[in-house]
């Protein structure tokens, strides 16, 4: 098996309710990744930065997660991240030309709302990243496991294909 | 994305709760994976056969899996299992000769009480046959995805390692 | 048994996540009311009127449920309403002198994200309902059940008193 | 509001799975009623014993229920009971003529399962006990509360009426 880095960057993956506002907020201790590892029985490596809506993802951010890939030595990377602006953070880190297996996920409901979605996208991802063998960024939502180029988020629907 | 075929013969997995006799029963129609399919906003070939739990399996049983991978085109094929025997009927399958990717996967926790192991359970086999580029027999349990050989269910714990 | 008639007007009680939107939106249908109903084995007359959270309800929403209450034969009343206004609700009904049983109830929690509180919110009701013997306006809450005039919600902490 | 004692003495209520022996078994630590009381946002005070399946319960367990609604000073008691016999430990504890409200509930499926049946039994069993002013001995399943003698449980439909 592979050595996996999860860095969890926020996005709806995230998200709970706050009984006392009536809002969604984002939960950025990563305890939806941390649900998921105990339930699968499974240990994760967790890294939990930023935590935003990818809508308020500024390219300072973008840098942040580059920077946070290049200073661990795992080659295997999966990100949690909205949704919105998942390509555009694929682009960001097509750039910096990183030489690692990079998958970004997400979710379009909250793990807290319906779990069955979000486990999905991230188990995919994992699965696909413990199998490939060659540098790239990819995008795992939905069941489609693409080239971040390819994967495309269809707003009107709200799934990728 | 790779044509994949998912072989749903029963096992833990797709066990529910009959109030009638207090009593968990195999759901042998894909419940299931039909949920998973429709929180994930996706579709999946499944084919129910067997609707067994692993522990009865018989090697005509095996038989009828191994004959259904050849009966169908699909080169990626996912097997839905029971974990007890799940070892063994990867060894028939190897021994068959199929020339295909071939996963299995089940769950120590029926979807229907725990759907969190479950899902995580198939969607990382999902993730791995489609970036696998060889043929072989893998086991998909708990975040472990190997070579049939090499994937052991610990009795005592509950898990695979 | 007695009749009980269910006046489902919105609140937290019946929102759902839309994925396309990123919101909570107020589900007007019932399909919370109906979803327990299924899962307790039982049936419930429900209405369906306004849809509204509660901080948006008028006078005019609430002379709505005056007159439905009136129209209607059964004499045990269930109002499912926002808990903010939950109150002022009461007093305006208390003015009506409806002289029947009548329980307002709701959730701090969506059912469709934490479906226990709404569940125990509602069935109590119910169950208090089926035995008290004099008319009046209560409030069900998270375990208190009293004349709306002493049952508060403490908007620091969450819950009502 | 009433002090209520809740006396839980197992049956399907309280049953969980273990996925190491793939059976059913009854929690006695309570914890089910436990969760449903932190997702209500109350406290409940509850009693644990003897643990057991209502097809093993004996008059000597159900001696120990009386005794122990006799030791405490609650007038209001609801009691967690297994369906199958619990109209045999309603007339027991009606031949003891304990001068108390005792409502007894269960649930067709364990609450580890399907929290939405056991949570509204409970619920609404604690909502009567809160508003009726005589002692007796009463059902509260699925919707019906009604005394012990009229509330049955139909075994081909698997719900009380």
């Amino acid at each position: 098996m592979k050595k996996i880095l999860i860095i969890n960057t926020g996005g709806t993956f995230n998200k709970v309710y706050n009984p006392l506002t009536g809002a969604l907020i984002i939960e950025t201790n990563g305890d939806a990744l941390r649900d998921i590892a105990k339930h699968w029985l499974t240990d994760l490596k967790v890294i939990n930065i930023i935590g935003k809506d990818s809508l308020d993802m500024s390219d300072k951010d973008r840098e942040e997660i580059s920077e946070t890939i290049k200073e661990h030595n795992e080659k295997s990377i999966i990100i949690i991240h909205g949704t919105d602006t998942i390509d555009k953070t694929a682009k960001y880190l097509d750039s910096a030309n990183l030489k690692k297996e990079i998958l970004l996920t997400g979710a379009m409901v909250p793990y807290s709302i319906d779990p069955i979605e979000a486990t999905a996208n991230f188990s995919s991802a994992y699965g696909y990243i413990n199998a490939i063998d060659k540098s790239g960024i990819y995008i795992a939502m939905n069941g489609v496991i693409k080239d971040y180029k390819r994967a495309i988020k269809n707003k009107e629907k709200g799934y990728f294909e």
